[in-house]
């Protein structure tokens, strides 16, 4: 299990994030939640609600990448492709699973249970459930594909439900240094110490806030002890050039 | 020029917002802004700080879209790759780009232009510069490939900069009606408007806060005739449906 990596890439699927009406808030949840269990986080795309191009992204990054996780277009209205499109990236027909009819059933009882709420029962043939504790619609998944819901509530509630079929490798440990610094006075010597520590991934992240210029420092690794030394050395670079490395886990 | 879209795909470049410990805070302002000019942003793209994945997605969309915007990597430091990769991707050296030189010798004075510093002179051949008003070190374009930098504040400087080289299509109107009811409630009438409107673009986006669940219903049109009597129609539907329709521009 040493030095694998296990790979994922997130798919929003949504007009509304694409028009700038509607901020995505499951991007960095995601990523956060997948590195602690070992699962690297390689890409994110944003995606219109439009067959083809889901379609033919799904049939992209599920081979490029171990896990897909989905977000978005699976509730009842007219624009909620994203369960059929995975059925015919996945070449399977659309079915009515049984056990989320049940579900919904169990939910809205029989009356209650319209058309359109009956959409949130269909899957592609072969999936299995995820479930959703906050609103019992269903998400699912296929082969390596994990359909959720867009709304961010629900979205967490089945990403906790679906995660131990996540099989991560090993978690990239991280620590950050803060330093109220332009990021340029840090370069040479912030370059320097990535030359002689190679197996650490250092990031350098201005921000500008209320009129000052600052750098967030982030060094990432499996192994601790050379992280820590390095980061002893970001430290001790950012004392000699005047500034106050506040440390953040 | 009546029917033409004109399209573009955003890129985020950056291990920061895949890791989770950055949000994103520029999509949705170029999504926005974007629209108001009339260019469609179709796609988005979160992808690492690694040269292969940089300049293989690069080549991709730049084909695939009418314009690309990136965000991020153009700093000082040894992560900041972006420039390079995009002299790479369009296949012209990376040069040190006189003006953009000119520029950081004025805002710093030549004794604190320092290696790092000169990093962020450094553009494709061919490339013409996208001013700065806020930290000075320029942004640039080469065809049609904006590059410019992921703080939110220089971002949307940088592109308020760029805008009037782009030139937009028809852009669409968008209006949006809120009503405090579960999606599943509206579905069927709202499918039986868009079918009598396919020129009209509706999407439902469903919403749970405070535990109520409420619907936000966006009609997109590039006309305003039949996007009014749309949304008179789903207004009169939400108050079919027991609820009261807010209006949203």
């Amino acid at each position: 299990m040493t030095e694998k990596t296990v790979t994922a890439c997130v798919l929003i699927i949504g007009n509304e994030i694409l028009s700038g009406r509607t901020r995505d808030a499951n991007l960095a949840y995601l990523g956060s939640r997948l590195n602690e269990l070992g699962v690297r986080l390689m890409e994110a795309r944003v995606i219109p609600d439009r067959v083809e191009v889901i379609v033919e992204t799904l049939n992209e990054v599920r081979r490029r990448f171990d896990y897909v996780l989905t977000t978005g277009g699976i509730g009842p209205t007219h624009d909620d492709i994203t369960a059929e499109c995975v059925a015919r990236a996945f070449g399977v027909p659309l079915i009515e699973h049984p056990e989320a009819r049940a579900i919904l059933e169990d939910h809205y009882g029989p009356d209650e249970l319209n058309e359109a709420r009956l959409r949130m029962a269909k899957t592609p043939e072969g999936a299995s459930l995820i479930e959703n504790p906050v609103s019992k619609a269903p998400g699912f998944q296929i082969g390596n594909v994990f359909v959720m819901a867009g709304i961010p509530a629900i979205m967490k509630a089945m990403f906790e439900s679906l995660q131990h079929r996540l099989t991560g490798g090993n978690p990239l440990l991280s620590r950050a240094v803060v330093a109220a610094l332009p990021e340029s006075y840090i370069a040479p010597g912030l370059g320097d110490i990535q030359a002689r520590y190679p197996e650490i991934e250092i990031g350098s992240y201005p921000f500008y806030r209320m009129g000052v210029f600052g750098v967030r420092l982030v060094l990432r690794a499996p192994q601790p002890e050379p992280l820590e030394a390095a980061v002893g050395e970001v430290r001790e670079l950012v004392r000699q050039l005047g500034a106050d490395p506040k440390d953040k886990v």
